[in-house]
């Protein structure tokens, strides 16, 4: 990692970030699947200037992360692979390089469904709320509820 | 680009985003060369619950934006090409998926001077300041300065 002050260029491998730990997604298990996380920027020592945190998210083919909803906003850049991204009922192609946003309470789902890695870059505020996750059944209903 | 109440997809095709305005840098002429801009989120109708403005700038071969510092920090992820960014007195190589972070009052500059284009997401507040740009001359102005 090089710098100047606090300024500093994080170098990328292959889709790892060498000065930077890889982490599980989430702690213990839920309704998601092979999903790694990095923390890139706004949680370290001299990054306390930054307003929000910039993650890189890692789904293995197969893998999903968690069906979940929360008030703060998601800014996604996908930069590897393919996948589907659910933004409420609706079930929608991502390739790399597109862009998601993920409004306030929305429900939402990021699912390497399409025999690839799917990884993006994903960037929230700084302070923000706790995602509220929902199960298969769950979300069959709050479906069922919106129909009545 | 397919949405769910606010929240959407902006497909991207070979490094444009055929639904959003490709512009200038910067109006007018000044330290620069070659350079555009998307406006990816943060701007737009439905985006107000964003804090933070992500862009997409895509610099040209030989081409490079203004020497410039100001006090919000940035967030830069290289999504296309290599290049160098200039962080104060340190010239550091970036590459593909290589992340900067530009602390407050850096004066930096990005240079796709490596033979190819170099383009790369940048995230910032929503509210900030003005960027202050220097030329060359001012610059070695600074430094003589720094060394009396």
């Amino acid at each position: 990692m090089k710098s100047s002050g606090e300024s500093k260029v994080i170098p990328c491998s292959d889709y790892t970030f060498p000065g930077i730990e890889r982490k599980e997604y989430k702690e213990g298990s839920g309704n998601f699947k092979a999903v790694c996380r990095y923390g890139l920027l706004g949680s370290g020592e001299g990054e306390e200037a930054l307003n929000f945190h910039t993650r890189y998210f890692e789904i293995e083919p197969d893998g999903y992360s968690s069906l979940e909803y929360h008030r703060h906003p998601h800014t996604v850049v996908v930069i590897r692979g393919q996948g589907h991204v659910m933004l409420n009922d609706e079930e929608i192609p991502i390739d790399v390089h597109d862009v998601v946003y993920v409004a306030p309470d929305t429900i939402h789902q990021f699912r390497a469904d399409r025999g690839d890695y799917l990884g993006f870059i994903c960037v929230v505020d700084r302070y923000r709320d706790r995602p509220v996750t929902l199960t298969d059944e769950e979300l069959k209903g709050l479906k069922a509820n919106e129909h009545k």
